[in-house]
């Protein structure tokens, strides 16, 4: 590996430039996974430069495309809060307003895009999205509800699959209905959707 | 307007072949916006190359190109069925049919994929499709939603929005979660969606 392309980078050697250049590659690959209308156009040189750094630099952390894409769509999924110690409720809402949060921003929405429309084009990448990505927020968000059914807060016949979709997706479905210039969220919208979901729409 | 490119045609004229033709037409562009990663990638000359039409078919009963996505990917969006005269479950049910169908369908996901991700790319055109393809059915459900808060069947505090949500977004959320080479989805889910979001996650 040489370091001939590293020469216009002219930064001391060591830890914080390491970690500088890893945070301006992960996030110029999100600025081009933002723009570009296909993982397929973009490249490692444009990576590259969009980031400020040599080619090699990218190949000394990262051996392919596939592996930078990876890296830096999970990062887009911050770890969901820790959820234990409160009231399933409480956990729920913690969960919704991460989810709320990362349904109005546009990176972070990119991950679940990119799962659903390039599965035929990239089925390797998308099963490694989801997996770094997708998988470990539903482990979480299983073990919320089965810790639920446990202690009887949730009913007994809960569909564990069915339950997940409603409290992602209602929050994801509610985001994308609003007229696109909308403005801040309505306040109080994750209580909102918690108590619809756990109280049900009908009347009693 | 000329017909110079029609000769390959060389087919009667009248009804039948217009129809023909439109029909090729839309079915050209829907298949090259499933192929597409943008709209702005999709061309006249492609979709007449692609119908087997000339460019003067399409420009005769579209003046643009604007105009002929919207037409189809409005058709993508079929109505939903009628709906007053049974159960407000049952209608519940009778419109997760149709979401449940579509969510599986990759034609018919692109709508929203469009309203959601060409936004910035292609404001004006996201407007006409939301006001084609999506904003006739918010008004059907939305219809359905109020009949049930009127008739006591919903709670009188029912949030319109977030029940609206609820139900498109579970039935999305519930395709999208599943992996990409899922079989035949499970018998009876439509209820169960409908169930889960009326009578509440939480145990009575």
């Amino acid at each position: 590996m040489t370091t001939t392309d590293e020469t216009q980078a002219a930064r001391p050697a060591g830890r914080p430039r390491s970690a500088r250049a890893e945070k301006a590659i992960i996030d110029a690959t999100l600025d081009l996974i933002g723009e570009s209308t296909s993982l397929g156009e973009i490249s490692i040189e444009a990576i590259a430069s969009r980031a400020g750094v040599g080619k090699t630099t990218i190949y000394r952390r990262w051996s392919n495309k596939e592996d930078l894409l990876v890296d830096a769509l999970a990062t887009l999924k911050a770890p969901l809060p820790p959820l234990a110690g409160r009231s399933l409720r409480e956990d729920m809402i913690a969960c919704v307003e991460v989810f709320l949060h990362e349904a109005c921003d546009a990176r972070a929405r990119c991950v679940m895009n990119i799962a659903m429309n390039e599965v035929e084009r990239h089925p390797r990448l998308v099963q490694r999205i989801r997996q770094a990505a997708i998988e470990p927020r539903r482990a979480v968000l299983t073990g919320l509800l089965q810790r639920g059914i446990a202690s009887g807060d949730l009913r007994a016949d809960l569909d564990v699959p069915v339950a997940l979709a409603a409290l992602i997706g209602t929050v994801v479905w509610y985001v994308r209905g609003l007229e696109p210039d909308h403005g801040p969220l309505q306040e109080g919208i994750a209580e909102q959707v918690v108590d619809h979901l756990l109280v049900g729409l009908a009347s009693r």
